[in-house]
């Protein structure tokens, strides 16, 4: 209720929000009235009282009423009611407690999501979520990056095409796109920084507690540069964002365990895909130069690196094919992924800008230059060497609430099994 | 090349960006620079020239050289060229003429959008959109709208359904969206305000100026408020993104015809639905109570008119379900468009919120209740009184930079014949 203030006190004042609690205690009903700003206790007497009595926990009212100090320790202040008008009456049973006191799985949440999101702890997740994206933005853009809108409807399947939603469209195959990689690349002839916070699509068939396939990507590339200068703009950037949302959320107890949000954060360690190699076989996981990380070689680094950290210098066929190997040795990258523990949030590097290695490179990936004609061209054009990384907005938002299901942090998550709400 | 400045003059400097332009006179070669922020003019002497008469057009390069003030009239510095490094070698002949001296078809240009954009007049437009997508969501931060993100893939076809696009979802049938409504109405049940700015899709066959398959749009929803309040709401927000675009291009000439950036907005004026089908008639075009306005009668009335206009108070049988009717007439409703000229760039309207309203209405609009039942849920737990608005994006950005088709301001733009670039 951020609208009352001590200076309104011994004033009329009206208030509209939902019924969070009712206590009929006979001749005096006690009534606590919530909006995503906070809370006040109502309290009827005399006359009010019949009005009170009729009221249904969670519908929506304005009630009007004389304010004064509250002596009750939760509340700041109290409204003597005068007037109750019920807008809209809540049925009864509800399908979950909206006040948080008895918890419901997040499956059965997600099914009343509008209802969750009056328990002031899940509402606060996506206050968290608006501040992250609006403070991404800002500082992007004071980095001379430019916000553009690329399509999501795309007429070939970019980047090897596995995974993707197809559709008929005016009687052509289209995909839903996966990244913006392509369409940022190619920006890079003519707009020096560019940035785009948007949807994107994968088919995947994954049951984890990370993956959705409707998600919140946020994309970066920036020209005349290379990879070293992506992972400082990434890491300045996320510690920008951490430092805003611990501000932000300084006095709130719900994220008060979180250790992100307590301390300043330390520089980003990094640490290269061969010297996680030897950590993991240090620790009886056997890797091979060119392996993947697996999910437990993932859990056992982020028990040595916790929190943030870079694992860069990717082998060069592990990462897509417009990712640029190092001139010493050809078979290493210049990538990197930023981890959080064993959740992977950003990946980035230096891009191939020369068109005749890219085109040897999508062959040498299995890939055929034609189904690239149209990307292709653009490497016609002078366009200069650049590099960038995509950051998992979902992800970094589960970091930052500390929340162990990324479908803690979707307001309307999408699955193998979920397409409604 | 915004980061040369007077303090520089007689230093050495390093430039990157692009050649919009070489004269080789023999002993001296003149390059013009351009990067997204401006040019510079390079000159070649002595043992450099060998250097630059190697440069094509349009490539990428970096030049090294002393900065020196111009007698040029069109630079404010030149440099004097040390070294010159050729990043990207552009090839020649190119598909359009960068520079813009030579005009090619939108058609032309979107083919190769990305070479299109080193032409500075192309660039301002997507520097205007991405000015105004900022001023958007700081100043509805402001008025505390939270920003939230709504799913793209949906399990039924809302609002009606027609012209959406289907695919196969994990063996169930989903739909692109082709807007928030349902979604931003349910998280009125416990956030107070939202807004999102987001991409949908229509699968329309026409073949317009004004219309694409893939949009952007701006959504805001409110609790407590209704349709009056909507359209203040949206005429300070588009009084303030008018100021805030033609502060930053006072200085530019291509807009400089633009009457919205060149005076101050007068107050938006209101015209019902009533009064408009009486101008239309006086002018000749006779429309029927209940009939919707015709391109030509948009026309008849944008010439009335100006500039932005309200239309307010539509028939409720031309409005959506969700729409709430005037209680002293329910034939007429609670809507409004924001219109410019001929232009239709928003809607919005107080919404139903009650239940069994919300289910009549849509039976009498040949919908099926219970093909909205996850919807209709939301109206069980107390949902407040609300009204919103939805605002074309591409349609505000076409205003404001003086275009005449939606092609022109959307980088990538997606309709019936084109799906790539």
């Amino acid at each position: 209720m951020a609208q009352l203030n001590k200076s309104l006190i011994g004033n009329l004042v009206t208030v509209a929000g939902w019924v969070e609690d009712i206590r009929d205690i006979g001749r005096l009903v006690f009534i606590v009235i919530r909006d995503t700003t906070g809370s006040v206790q109502a309290i009827a007497r005399g006359e009010s009282v019949r009005l009170a009595k009729e009221i249904s926990r969670q519908s929506s009212v304005m009630i009007r009423g004389l304010l004064k100090e509250s002596d009750a320790k939760d509340f700041r202040f109290e409204i003597s009611i005068q007037d109750i008008s019920v807008r809209s009456r809540a049925s009864y049973p509800l399908p979950i407690d909206a006040t948080g006191r008895i918890n419901s799985s997040i499956d059965k949440r997600i099914d009343s999501r509008a209802l969750d999101l009056r328990n002031p702890t899940v509402s606060t997740i996506f206050k968290v979520r608006a501040l992250t994206s609006s403070s991404i933005r800002e500082n992007l853009s004071t980095e001379g990056y430019l916000e553009v809108n690329t399509p999501k409807i795309i007429g070939t399947a970019s980047e090897g095409g596995a995974n993707l939603f197809s559709f008929d469209y005016f009687k052509k195959k289209a995909y839903l796109a996966q990244s913006p990689q392509l369409y940022k690349e190619q920006l890079i002839v003519s707009l020096d920084r560019v940035f785009e916070i948007g949807p994107y699509f994968r088919a995947e068939k994954s049951h984890t507690v990370r993956h959705l396939s409707e998600f919140i990507s946020v994309d970066t590339e920036a020209a005349f540069v290379d990879y070293e200068y992506s992972m400082e703009n990434l890491e300045q950037l996320i510690r920008k964002v951490v430092s805003i949302v611990s501000n932000q959320l300084r006095n709130t107890v719900m994220f008060g365990e979180n250790p992100i949000l307590r301390n300043n954060l330390e520089p980003i360690t990094k640490v290269t895909y061969k010297q996680c190699l030897e950590h993991l076989s240090n620790n009886g996981e056997k890797i091979e130069f060119g392996g993947d990380l697996t999910d437990s070689s993932l859990r056992i680094l982020g028990e040595r690196f916790k929190g943030f950290y870079f694992i860069t210098d990717w082998p060069t066929k592990l990462k897509p094919f417009y990712i640029q190997e190092k001139t010493e040795d050809p078979e290493v990258s210049e990538s990197f992924d930023l981890q959080y523990g064993y959740l992977e949030l950003a990946s980035g590097g230096t891009r191939l800008h020369e068109k005749e290695r890219l085109q040897s490179r999508l062959e040498q990936k299995g890939l055929r230059p034609r189904d690239f004609a149209e990307h292709l061209k653009a490497f016609d054009w002078g366009i200069p060497p650049h590099a960038g990384w995509g950051l998992g907005l979902d992800r970094l938002i589960m970091v930052l609430t500390n929340s162990q299901n990324v479908r803690e942090v979707v307001l309307f998550p999408r699955d193998v099994e979920r397409l409604i709400p």
